[in-house]
Protein backbone atom coordinates (compact mmCIF):
# COMPACT_ATOMS: atom_id res chain seq x y z
CA UNK A 1 0.00 0.00 0.00
CA UNK A 2 1.16 3.23 -1.21
CA UNK A 3 2.39 6.28 1.64
CA UNK A 4 -1.15 8.68 1.89
CA UNK A 5 0.23 12.03 0.38
CA UNK A 6 0.91 13.58 3.54
CA UNK A 7 1.94 17.27 2.12
CA UNK A 8 -1.80 16.98 0.50
CA UNK A 9 -3.52 16.24 3.58
CA UNK A 10 -1.28 18.46 5.78
CA UNK A 11 -2.43 21.42 3.66
CA UNK A 12 -6.17 20.12 3.59
CA UNK A 13 -6.05 20.36 7.43
CA UNK A 14 -4.26 23.90 7.14
CA UNK A 15 -6.73 25.58 4.60
CA UNK A 16 -9.72 24.42 6.87
CA UNK A 17 -8.10 25.38 10.10
CA UNK A 18 -7.88 28.64 8.52
CA UNK A 19 -11.39 28.78 8.15
CA UNK A 20 -12.31 27.65 11.20
CA UNK A 21 -10.41 30.27 13.56
CA UNK A 22 -11.53 33.39 13.08
CA UNK A 23 -9.53 36.42 12.74
CA UNK A 24 -10.14 38.43 15.50
CA UNK A 25 -8.76 41.53 17.02
CA UNK A 26 -5.44 42.22 17.06
CA UNK A 27 -3.38 41.19 19.61
CA UNK A 28 -6.41 39.39 21.18
CA UNK A 29 -7.31 35.86 21.89
CA UNK A 30 -8.50 34.98 18.37
CA UNK A 31 -5.28 36.63 17.20
CA UNK A 32 -3.16 34.76 19.41
CA UNK A 33 -4.47 31.42 18.85
CA UNK A 34 -4.05 31.83 14.74
CA UNK A 35 -0.40 32.79 15.49
CA UNK A 36 0.05 29.62 17.55
CA UNK A 37 -2.37 26.92 15.40
CA UNK A 38 -1.20 28.32 11.80
CA UNK A 39 2.43 28.66 12.83
CA UNK A 40 3.11 25.21 10.99
CA UNK A 41 3.59 21.32 12.58
CA UNK A 42 3.15 18.26 11.63
CA UNK A 43 -0.47 17.81 12.49
CA UNK A 44 0.22 13.97 12.49
CA UNK A 45 -3.21 13.90 14.66
CA UNK A 46 -5.32 15.13 12.03
CA UNK A 47 -2.92 13.11 9.28
CA UNK A 48 -3.74 9.62 11.78
CA UNK A 49 -7.35 10.61 11.72
CA UNK A 50 -7.73 11.11 7.90
CA UNK A 51 -5.98 7.83 7.45
CA UNK A 52 -7.82 5.98 9.67
CA UNK A 53 -11.25 7.09 7.77
CA UNK A 54 -9.95 6.19 4.45
CA UNK A 55 -8.36 2.96 5.94
CA UNK A 56 -12.42 2.03 6.68
CA UNK A 57 -13.58 3.66 3.64
CA UNK A 58 -14.37 6.59 4.61
CA UNK A 59 -14.22 10.09 2.85
CA UNK A 60 -11.73 12.91 3.92
CA UNK A 61 -15.26 14.91 3.34
CA UNK A 62 -16.45 13.12 6.95
CA UNK A 63 -13.32 13.53 9.08
CA UNK A 64 -11.83 16.44 8.09
CA UNK A 65 -13.49 18.70 10.54
CA UNK A 66 -12.88 16.02 13.25
CA UNK A 67 -9.27 16.00 12.28
CA UNK A 68 -9.09 19.94 12.54
CA UNK A 69 -10.97 19.84 15.96
CA UNK A 70 -8.18 17.43 17.31
CA UNK A 71 -5.42 19.60 16.13
CA UNK A 72 -7.13 22.49 17.68
CA UNK A 73 -7.04 20.87 21.39
CA UNK A 74 -3.54 19.55 20.52
CA UNK A 75 -2.47 23.26 19.89
CA UNK A 76 -4.42 24.39 23.14
CA UNK A 77 -2.60 22.23 25.47
CA UNK A 78 0.88 23.21 23.88
CA UNK A 79 0.01 27.12 24.99
CA UNK A 80 -1.33 26.14 28.28
CA UNK A 81 1.92 23.73 28.90
CA UNK A 82 4.21 26.41 27.47
CA UNK A 83 2.90 28.73 30.56
CA UNK A 84 5.18 29.81 32.99
CA UNK A 85 2.56 28.28 36.12
CA UNK A 86 3.46 25.09 33.49
CA UNK A 87 6.36 24.40 31.61
CA UNK A 88 7.90 27.75 31.18
CA UNK A 89 8.55 27.79 27.75
CA UNK A 90 10.00 30.59 25.62
CA UNK A 91 9.98 28.68 22.17
CA UNK A 92 7.67 26.61 20.41
CA UNK A 93 8.63 25.84 17.10
CA UNK A 94 11.55 28.18 16.70
CA UNK A 95 9.02 31.22 17.88
CA UNK A 96 8.11 32.99 20.55
CA UNK A 97 5.84 30.51 22.88
CA UNK A 98 2.22 32.95 22.83
CA UNK A 99 2.04 34.07 25.78
CA UNK A 100 5.68 35.29 25.75
CA UNK A 101 4.30 36.99 22.79
CA UNK A 102 0.86 37.99 23.97
CA UNK A 103 1.01 37.78 27.30
CA UNK A 104 -0.47 35.15 29.46
CA UNK A 105 -3.98 36.67 30.06
CA UNK A 106 -4.20 36.37 26.03
CA UNK A 107 -2.65 33.27 26.24
CA UNK A 108 -4.98 31.36 28.48
CA UNK A 109 -8.15 33.14 26.54
CA UNK A 110 -6.39 31.92 23.22
CA UNK A 111 -6.38 28.32 24.46
CA UNK A 112 -9.58 28.43 26.08
CA UNK A 113 -11.32 29.68 22.81
CA UNK A 114 -9.36 27.06 20.94
CA UNK A 115 -10.35 23.89 22.98
CA UNK A 116 -13.99 25.53 23.23
CA UNK A 117 -13.93 26.11 19.00
CA UNK A 118 -12.79 22.34 18.95
CA UNK A 119 -16.52 21.18 20.44
CA UNK A 120 -17.67 23.64 18.69
CA UNK A 121 -16.77 22.14 15.67
CA UNK A 122 -17.21 18.71 16.02
CA UNK A 123 -20.82 19.76 17.23
CA UNK A 124 -21.52 21.43 13.26
CA UNK A 125 -18.94 19.07 11.71
CA UNK A 126 -19.81 19.27 8.34
CA UNK A 127 -21.02 15.80 5.93
CA UNK A 128 -21.45 13.96 9.30
CA UNK A 129 -24.76 12.75 11.14
CA UNK A 130 -25.84 13.52 13.88
CA UNK A 131 -24.84 10.37 16.06
CA UNK A 132 -21.31 10.27 14.42
CA UNK A 133 -20.51 13.89 15.69
CA UNK A 134 -21.86 12.67 19.55
CA UNK A 135 -19.45 9.65 18.45
CA UNK A 136 -16.61 11.95 17.96
CA UNK A 137 -17.38 14.43 21.09
CA UNK A 138 -17.57 11.74 23.33
CA UNK A 139 -14.21 10.75 22.22
CA UNK A 140 -12.65 13.88 22.33
CA UNK A 141 -14.30 15.08 26.13
CA UNK A 142 -12.66 11.95 27.37
CA UNK A 143 -9.43 12.07 25.70
CA UNK A 144 -8.87 15.57 27.41
CA UNK A 145 -10.40 15.02 30.67
CA UNK A 146 -9.71 13.83 34.11
CA UNK A 147 -8.38 10.84 32.60
CA UNK A 148 -6.35 12.00 29.36
CA UNK A 149 -4.44 15.00 28.78
CA UNK A 150 -5.74 16.88 32.50
CA UNK A 151 -4.33 14.29 34.18
CA UNK A 152 -1.16 12.91 32.55
CA UNK A 153 -0.25 16.79 33.00
CA UNK A 154 -1.14 16.65 36.04
CA UNK A 155 0.78 13.53 36.98
CA UNK A 156 3.58 15.73 35.00
CA UNK A 157 3.67 18.37 37.32
CA UNK A 158 4.87 16.36 40.21
CA UNK A 159 6.19 12.88 39.00
CA UNK A 160 8.24 10.64 40.78
CA UNK A 161 9.87 8.80 37.75
CA UNK A 162 9.16 5.49 38.17
CA UNK A 163 8.64 3.93 35.11
CA UNK A 164 4.80 2.80 35.58
CA UNK A 165 4.39 6.83 36.36
CA UNK A 166 6.45 8.04 33.30
CA UNK A 167 4.01 5.92 31.19
CA UNK A 168 0.70 7.02 32.88
CA UNK A 169 2.62 10.32 32.03
CA UNK A 170 2.81 9.84 28.46
CA UNK A 171 -0.44 8.01 28.06
CA UNK A 172 -2.19 11.17 29.11
CA UNK A 173 -0.36 13.39 27.60
CA UNK A 174 0.37 11.88 24.54
CA UNK A 175 -1.35 8.92 23.97
CA UNK A 176 -5.14 10.02 24.78
CA UNK A 177 -5.39 12.31 21.58
CA UNK A 178 -3.50 10.34 19.61
CA UNK A 179 -5.96 6.93 20.30
CA UNK A 180 -8.82 9.82 19.93
CA UNK A 181 -7.56 10.80 16.49
CA UNK A 182 -7.57 6.77 15.23
CA UNK A 183 -10.58 6.19 16.82
CA UNK A 184 -12.53 9.15 15.25
CA UNK A 185 -11.42 8.87 12.01
CA UNK A 186 -13.00 5.02 12.36
CA UNK A 187 -16.06 6.59 13.32
CA UNK A 188 -15.96 9.18 9.85
CA UNK A 189 -15.89 5.69 8.15
CA UNK A 190 -19.56 4.65 7.16
CA UNK A 191 -20.08 1.13 9.06
CA UNK A 192 -16.42 0.60 11.38
CA UNK A 193 -17.05 -2.51 13.68
CA UNK A 194 -16.31 -2.43 17.53
CA UNK A 195 -13.16 -4.39 16.75
CA UNK A 196 -12.02 -2.17 14.00
CA UNK A 197 -12.36 0.69 16.46
CA UNK A 198 -10.39 -1.31 19.02
CA UNK A 199 -7.93 -1.67 17.01
CA UNK A 200 -7.69 1.82 16.21
CA UNK A 201 -7.35 2.61 19.95
CA UNK A 202 -4.50 0.38 20.09
CA UNK A 203 -2.60 1.89 17.38
CA UNK A 204 -3.28 5.04 18.61
CA UNK A 205 -1.90 4.48 21.81
CA UNK A 206 1.55 2.79 20.75
CA UNK A 207 1.63 5.49 18.03
CA UNK A 208 1.83 7.83 20.64
CA UNK A 209 4.19 5.60 23.23
CA UNK A 210 6.36 5.69 19.69
CA UNK A 211 6.12 9.83 19.21
CA UNK A 212 6.72 9.96 23.24
CA UNK A 213 9.50 7.99 23.30
CA UNK A 214 11.51 9.63 20.19
CA UNK A 215 10.21 13.28 21.11
CA UNK A 216 12.13 12.30 24.18
CA UNK A 217 15.40 11.40 22.79
CA UNK A 218 15.05 14.60 20.36
CA UNK A 219 14.67 16.88 23.58
CA UNK A 220 17.77 15.32 24.88
CA UNK A 221 19.65 15.18 21.79
CA UNK A 222 18.89 18.33 19.58
CA UNK A 223 19.61 21.86 20.79
CA UNK A 224 17.21 24.63 21.34
CA UNK A 225 17.84 25.75 17.46
CA UNK A 226 17.26 23.15 15.80
CA UNK A 227 14.33 21.18 17.97
CA UNK A 228 12.49 25.03 17.76
CA UNK A 229 11.76 24.72 21.22
CA UNK A 230 13.03 25.03 24.49
CA UNK A 231 14.57 21.73 25.54
CA UNK A 232 15.70 20.18 28.57
CA UNK A 233 12.21 21.46 30.56
CA UNK A 234 11.25 17.74 30.38
CA UNK A 235 14.36 16.81 31.39
CA UNK A 236 15.08 13.80 34.06
CA UNK A 237 12.04 12.13 32.48
CA UNK A 238 12.19 8.47 31.26
CA UNK A 239 14.87 7.80 28.90
CA UNK A 240 16.07 11.36 28.63
CA UNK A 241 17.52 10.71 32.14
CA UNK A 242 20.31 8.35 30.61
CA UNK A 243 21.88 11.20 28.77
CA UNK A 244 23.65 10.89 25.50
CA UNK A 245 24.43 7.61 23.29
CA UNK A 246 22.65 5.49 25.87
CA UNK A 247 19.64 7.12 25.47
CA UNK A 248 19.42 7.53 21.79
CA UNK A 249 19.99 3.59 21.48
CA UNK A 250 17.23 2.93 24.70
CA UNK A 251 15.00 5.68 23.12
CA UNK A 252 15.26 4.28 19.78
CA UNK A 253 14.40 0.84 20.83
CA UNK A 254 11.64 1.97 23.04
CA UNK A 255 10.37 3.81 19.80
CA UNK A 256 10.62 0.86 18.08
CA UNK A 257 8.94 -1.25 20.21
CA UNK A 258 5.93 0.79 19.96
CA UNK A 259 6.17 1.21 16.09
CA UNK A 260 5.91 -2.58 16.01
CA UNK A 261 3.21 -2.64 17.80
CA UNK A 262 1.15 0.08 16.31
CA UNK A 263 1.33 -1.56 12.81
CA UNK A 264 0.47 -5.04 14.39
CA UNK A 265 -2.98 -2.92 15.18
CA UNK A 266 -3.92 -2.36 12.07
CA UNK A 267 -1.79 -4.76 9.52
CA UNK A 268 1.15 -4.54 7.62
CA UNK A 269 -0.92 -3.71 4.11
CA UNK A 270 -3.32 -0.75 5.62
CA UNK A 271 -2.49 2.94 5.21
CA UNK A 272 -2.26 3.86 8.85
CA UNK A 273 0.43 1.03 8.80
CA UNK A 274 2.47 2.85 5.89
CA UNK A 275 1.85 6.02 8.49
CA UNK A 276 3.66 4.69 10.96
CA UNK A 277 6.55 3.52 8.74
CA UNK A 278 6.69 6.65 7.79
CA UNK A 279 6.74 8.54 11.03
CA UNK A 280 9.93 5.98 11.97
CA UNK A 281 11.69 6.87 9.23
CA UNK A 282 11.38 10.58 9.53
CA UNK A 283 12.34 10.56 13.36
CA UNK A 284 15.11 7.63 12.45
CA UNK A 285 16.77 10.73 10.10
CA UNK A 286 15.96 13.46 12.43
CA UNK A 287 17.71 11.69 15.34
CA UNK A 288 20.57 11.00 12.79
CA UNK A 289 20.81 14.44 11.22
CA UNK A 290 21.36 16.12 15.20
CA UNK B 1 -47.80 31.78 39.02
CA UNK B 2 -45.55 30.87 42.67
CA UNK B 3 -42.27 31.20 42.56
CA UNK B 4 -40.39 28.23 41.37
CA UNK B 5 -38.99 25.97 44.28
CA UNK B 6 -35.61 27.75 44.14
CA UNK B 7 -34.02 25.94 47.07
CA UNK B 8 -34.85 22.47 45.62
CA UNK B 9 -33.81 23.43 42.36
CA UNK B 10 -30.41 24.11 43.32
CA UNK B 11 -30.08 21.50 45.59
CA UNK B 12 -31.27 18.73 42.62
CA UNK B 13 -28.34 20.89 41.08
CA UNK B 14 -26.00 20.43 43.92
CA UNK B 15 -26.65 16.69 43.74
CA UNK B 16 -26.42 16.47 39.75
CA UNK B 17 -23.48 18.15 40.28
CA UNK B 18 -21.34 16.23 42.64
CA UNK B 19 -21.71 13.38 40.34
CA UNK B 20 -20.26 14.51 37.34
CA UNK B 21 -16.97 15.60 38.41
CA UNK B 22 -14.96 12.60 39.79
CA UNK B 23 -13.17 12.78 43.06
CA UNK B 24 -9.60 12.72 41.65
CA UNK B 25 -5.91 12.47 43.36
CA UNK B 26 -5.68 15.08 46.30
CA UNK B 27 -4.63 17.79 45.12
CA UNK B 28 -5.31 17.69 42.15
CA UNK B 29 -7.10 19.09 39.59
CA UNK B 30 -10.25 17.14 40.14
CA UNK B 31 -10.38 17.98 43.64
CA UNK B 32 -9.46 21.39 42.68
CA UNK B 33 -12.29 21.51 40.51
CA UNK B 34 -14.80 20.27 43.04
CA UNK B 35 -13.62 22.42 45.58
CA UNK B 36 -14.47 25.01 43.79
CA UNK B 37 -17.72 23.62 42.04
CA UNK B 38 -19.47 22.53 45.37
CA UNK B 39 -18.26 25.68 47.58
CA UNK B 40 -21.93 26.56 46.90
CA UNK B 41 -22.82 29.85 44.67
CA UNK B 42 -26.35 31.06 44.30
CA UNK B 43 -26.90 28.65 41.04
CA UNK B 44 -28.44 31.22 38.97
CA UNK B 45 -27.82 29.98 35.47
CA UNK B 46 -29.03 26.15 36.36
CA UNK B 47 -32.09 27.64 38.01
CA UNK B 48 -32.88 29.37 34.69
CA UNK B 49 -32.05 26.85 32.43
CA UNK B 50 -34.85 24.21 34.80
CA UNK B 51 -37.24 27.01 34.84
CA UNK B 52 -37.20 27.80 31.34
CA UNK B 53 -37.55 23.96 30.45
CA UNK B 54 -40.51 23.88 32.76
CA UNK B 55 -41.84 27.32 31.25
CA UNK B 56 -42.55 25.43 28.04
CA UNK B 57 -43.31 22.13 29.46
CA UNK B 58 -40.53 20.15 29.74
CA UNK B 59 -38.87 17.89 32.45
CA UNK B 60 -36.14 18.84 35.26
CA UNK B 61 -35.00 15.74 33.97
CA UNK B 62 -34.03 16.52 30.79
CA UNK B 63 -32.75 20.39 31.40
CA UNK B 64 -30.25 18.95 34.50
CA UNK B 65 -27.57 17.95 32.54
CA UNK B 66 -27.39 20.82 30.31
CA UNK B 67 -27.90 23.34 33.88
CA UNK B 68 -24.88 21.55 35.46
CA UNK B 69 -22.71 22.01 32.19
CA UNK B 70 -23.43 25.75 32.32
CA UNK B 71 -22.15 25.22 36.17
CA UNK B 72 -19.47 24.01 35.15
CA UNK B 73 -18.54 26.48 32.34
CA UNK B 74 -19.41 29.30 34.76
CA UNK B 75 -17.62 27.89 37.32
CA UNK B 76 -14.61 27.49 34.95
CA UNK B 77 -14.74 30.91 34.00
CA UNK B 78 -14.09 31.85 37.61
CA UNK B 79 -11.15 30.29 38.27
CA UNK B 80 -9.14 31.83 35.18
CA UNK B 81 -10.51 35.01 35.74
CA UNK B 82 -9.19 34.68 39.32
CA UNK B 83 -5.99 33.44 37.91
CA UNK B 84 -3.04 36.45 39.00
CA UNK B 85 -2.58 37.11 35.39
CA UNK B 86 -5.91 38.42 35.00
CA UNK B 87 -7.75 39.37 38.34
CA UNK B 88 -5.45 38.22 40.52
CA UNK B 89 -8.28 37.38 43.19
CA UNK B 90 -7.49 35.56 46.51
CA UNK B 91 -10.59 35.48 47.79
CA UNK B 92 -13.68 33.46 46.28
CA UNK B 93 -16.93 33.42 47.96
CA UNK B 94 -15.67 33.74 50.98
CA UNK B 95 -12.78 31.22 50.75
CA UNK B 96 -9.30 31.06 49.13
CA UNK B 97 -9.55 31.19 44.98
CA UNK B 98 -8.84 28.01 43.68
CA UNK B 99 -5.18 28.98 42.40
CA UNK B 100 -4.09 30.12 45.93
CA UNK B 101 -5.31 27.04 47.48
CA UNK B 102 -3.88 24.37 44.79
CA UNK B 103 -1.30 26.40 42.64
CA UNK B 104 -1.64 28.49 39.45
CA UNK B 105 -1.14 24.66 37.42
CA UNK B 106 -3.40 22.60 38.76
CA UNK B 107 -6.17 25.81 39.05
CA UNK B 108 -5.72 26.01 35.30
CA UNK B 109 -6.11 22.12 34.69
CA UNK B 110 -8.74 22.25 36.77
CA UNK B 111 -10.36 25.10 35.11
CA UNK B 112 -9.82 22.73 31.45
CA UNK B 113 -11.33 19.46 33.30
CA UNK B 114 -14.35 21.09 34.13
CA UNK B 115 -14.72 23.22 30.74
CA UNK B 116 -14.14 19.50 29.05
CA UNK B 117 -16.30 17.90 31.40
CA UNK B 118 -19.42 20.49 30.61
CA UNK B 119 -19.31 19.54 27.27
CA UNK B 120 -18.86 15.91 27.76
CA UNK B 121 -21.22 16.07 30.25
CA UNK B 122 -24.14 17.83 27.09
CA UNK B 123 -22.73 15.08 24.85
CA UNK B 124 -24.20 12.51 26.99
CA UNK B 125 -26.53 14.76 28.33
CA UNK B 126 -29.40 12.49 29.97
CA UNK B 127 -33.22 12.03 28.37
CA UNK B 128 -32.40 13.96 25.85
CA UNK B 129 -32.37 12.88 22.26
CA UNK B 130 -29.18 13.29 19.78
CA UNK B 131 -30.80 16.52 18.07
CA UNK B 132 -31.62 17.92 21.78
CA UNK B 133 -27.43 17.67 22.75
CA UNK B 134 -26.39 19.19 19.45
CA UNK B 135 -28.63 21.84 19.82
CA UNK B 136 -27.48 22.43 23.44
CA UNK B 137 -23.37 21.72 22.47
CA UNK B 138 -24.11 24.73 19.68
CA UNK B 139 -25.44 27.03 22.27
CA UNK B 140 -23.03 26.75 24.94
CA UNK B 141 -19.87 26.84 22.76
CA UNK B 142 -21.29 30.00 20.98
CA UNK B 143 -21.83 31.28 24.61
CA UNK B 144 -18.07 30.40 25.40
CA UNK B 145 -15.95 31.17 22.27
CA UNK B 146 -14.62 34.23 20.24
CA UNK B 147 -17.42 36.71 20.60
CA UNK B 148 -18.88 35.17 24.00
CA UNK B 149 -17.02 35.03 27.32
CA UNK B 150 -13.44 34.88 25.52
CA UNK B 151 -14.41 38.31 23.89
CA UNK B 152 -15.89 39.63 27.21
CA UNK B 153 -13.20 38.63 29.41
CA UNK B 154 -10.43 39.87 26.73
CA UNK B 155 -12.36 43.45 26.37
CA UNK B 156 -12.12 43.49 30.05
CA UNK B 157 -8.23 43.01 30.46
CA UNK B 158 -7.85 46.63 28.40
CA UNK B 159 -11.09 48.44 28.63
CA UNK B 160 -10.54 52.20 27.70
CA UNK B 161 -14.51 52.06 29.81
CA UNK B 162 -16.62 53.79 27.56
CA UNK B 163 -20.15 52.69 27.93
CA UNK B 164 -20.51 51.01 25.02
CA UNK B 165 -17.61 49.49 25.80
CA UNK B 166 -18.45 47.96 29.18
CA UNK B 167 -22.03 46.97 27.29
CA UNK B 168 -20.16 44.22 25.02
CA UNK B 169 -18.01 43.42 28.42
CA UNK B 170 -20.80 42.41 30.05
CA UNK B 171 -22.69 41.05 26.82
CA UNK B 172 -19.93 38.70 26.84
CA UNK B 173 -18.72 37.93 29.94
CA UNK B 174 -22.22 37.61 31.81
CA UNK B 175 -24.92 38.16 29.58
CA UNK B 176 -23.95 35.33 26.68
CA UNK B 177 -23.95 32.58 29.47
CA UNK B 178 -27.37 33.54 30.70
CA UNK B 179 -28.34 33.95 27.28
CA UNK B 180 -27.18 29.94 26.58
CA UNK B 181 -29.00 29.13 30.07
CA UNK B 182 -32.22 30.37 29.17
CA UNK B 183 -32.27 28.75 25.47
CA UNK B 184 -31.19 25.48 26.72
CA UNK B 185 -34.02 25.30 28.78
CA UNK B 186 -35.98 26.07 25.65
CA UNK B 187 -34.36 23.15 23.84
CA UNK B 188 -34.94 20.74 26.40
CA UNK B 189 -38.65 21.39 26.35
CA UNK B 190 -40.62 19.22 23.84
CA UNK B 191 -41.55 21.74 21.39
CA UNK B 192 -40.22 24.96 21.48
CA UNK B 193 -40.63 27.61 18.36
CA UNK B 194 -37.95 29.88 17.64
CA UNK B 195 -40.12 33.21 18.48
CA UNK B 196 -39.81 31.07 21.90
CA UNK B 197 -36.62 30.53 21.79
CA UNK B 198 -35.54 34.36 20.89
CA UNK B 199 -38.37 35.27 23.79
CA UNK B 200 -35.96 32.99 25.90
CA UNK B 201 -32.38 35.02 24.37
CA UNK B 202 -33.88 38.20 25.17
CA UNK B 203 -34.57 36.78 28.74
CA UNK B 204 -31.36 35.97 29.35
CA UNK B 205 -29.46 38.84 28.10
CA UNK B 206 -31.64 41.19 30.39
CA UNK B 207 -31.21 39.40 33.39
CA UNK B 208 -27.58 38.83 32.70
CA UNK B 209 -27.51 42.98 32.80
CA UNK B 210 -29.38 43.54 35.49
CA UNK B 211 -27.05 41.03 37.32
CA UNK B 212 -24.12 42.58 36.62
CA UNK B 213 -25.63 45.91 37.09
CA UNK B 214 -26.21 44.50 40.44
CA UNK B 215 -23.12 42.97 40.80
CA UNK B 216 -21.38 46.34 40.29
CA UNK B 217 -23.26 47.76 42.73
CA UNK B 218 -22.20 45.25 45.76
CA UNK B 219 -19.03 45.39 44.12
CA UNK B 220 -18.74 48.97 45.39
CA UNK B 221 -20.41 48.93 49.00
CA UNK B 222 -20.13 45.75 50.22
CA UNK B 223 -17.00 45.39 52.00
CA UNK B 224 -14.84 41.83 51.51
CA UNK B 225 -16.03 39.85 54.17
CA UNK B 226 -19.67 40.26 53.32
CA UNK B 227 -19.08 39.95 49.89
CA UNK B 228 -16.89 36.69 50.05
CA UNK B 229 -14.96 37.55 47.35
CA UNK B 230 -11.73 40.56 47.12
CA UNK B 231 -13.61 43.14 45.60
CA UNK B 232 -12.27 46.49 44.13
CA UNK B 233 -10.75 44.45 41.32
CA UNK B 234 -13.52 45.61 38.77
CA UNK B 235 -13.16 48.76 40.44
CA UNK B 236 -13.61 52.10 37.76
CA UNK B 237 -15.57 49.98 35.54
CA UNK B 238 -19.51 51.32 35.07
CA UNK B 239 -21.52 52.49 37.67
CA UNK B 240 -18.94 51.68 40.26
CA UNK B 241 -17.12 54.58 39.31
CA UNK B 242 -19.89 56.81 40.56
CA UNK B 243 -19.36 56.02 43.91
CA UNK B 244 -21.80 55.81 46.88
CA UNK B 245 -25.16 56.83 46.96
CA UNK B 246 -24.93 57.75 43.57
CA UNK B 247 -23.53 54.94 42.51
CA UNK B 248 -26.62 52.79 44.49
CA UNK B 249 -29.06 54.60 42.61
CA UNK B 250 -28.01 54.80 39.36
CA UNK B 251 -26.89 50.98 39.41
CA UNK B 252 -30.85 49.94 40.80
CA UNK B 253 -31.96 52.16 37.92
CA UNK B 254 -30.44 50.49 35.45
CA UNK B 255 -31.13 46.56 37.10
CA UNK B 256 -34.65 47.54 37.52
CA UNK B 257 -34.85 48.74 33.54
CA UNK B 258 -32.99 45.56 32.60
CA UNK B 259 -34.98 43.24 35.44
CA UNK B 260 -38.46 44.86 33.32
CA UNK B 261 -36.98 43.97 29.92
CA UNK B 262 -36.72 40.32 31.45
CA UNK B 263 -40.09 40.22 32.68
CA UNK B 264 -41.37 41.70 29.18
CA UNK B 265 -39.68 39.18 27.23
CA UNK B 266 -41.48 35.74 29.15
CA UNK B 267 -44.41 37.50 29.87
CA UNK B 268 -45.43 38.31 33.82
CA UNK B 269 -47.32 35.27 34.31
CA UNK B 270 -44.26 32.77 33.26
CA UNK B 271 -42.36 31.00 36.00
CA UNK B 272 -39.40 32.77 34.37
CA UNK B 273 -40.95 36.11 35.39
CA UNK B 274 -41.42 35.56 39.06
CA UNK B 275 -37.66 34.12 38.82
CA UNK B 276 -36.41 37.68 37.65
CA UNK B 277 -38.62 39.08 40.30
CA UNK B 278 -36.90 36.77 42.88
CA UNK B 279 -33.28 37.80 42.08
CA UNK B 280 -34.55 41.81 41.84
CA UNK B 281 -36.14 41.72 45.77
CA UNK B 282 -33.00 39.32 46.70
CA UNK B 283 -30.19 41.69 45.44
CA UNK B 284 -32.45 44.89 46.65
CA UNK B 285 -32.36 43.64 49.90
CA UNK B 286 -28.72 42.58 49.72
CA UNK B 287 -28.00 46.10 48.42
CA UNK B 288 -30.02 47.87 51.33
CA UNK B 289 -28.40 45.56 54.17
CA UNK B 290 -24.72 46.40 53.08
Amino acid sequence: MALPDLESLRELVNVRLDQLVPMGAQGGPAAAARYSLLAGGKRLRAIITLTAARTHGGKLETALDAACAIEMIHCASLIFDDLPAMDDAALRRGVATVHAKFGQDIAILAGIGLMNGAYEVLAKAQHTTEAQRLDMLRIVTRAVGWQGLVHGQALDLNSGESDAQIDAIHEGKTGALFIAAAECGGVAAPSVSEKDRRALRSYGRALGFAYQAFDDVLDQVVCDEAAGKTTGKDGGKSTAALGGEACIQSGTALANKHFDQAVKAVGKTAPLASLAEFIRRYFAATVAAA
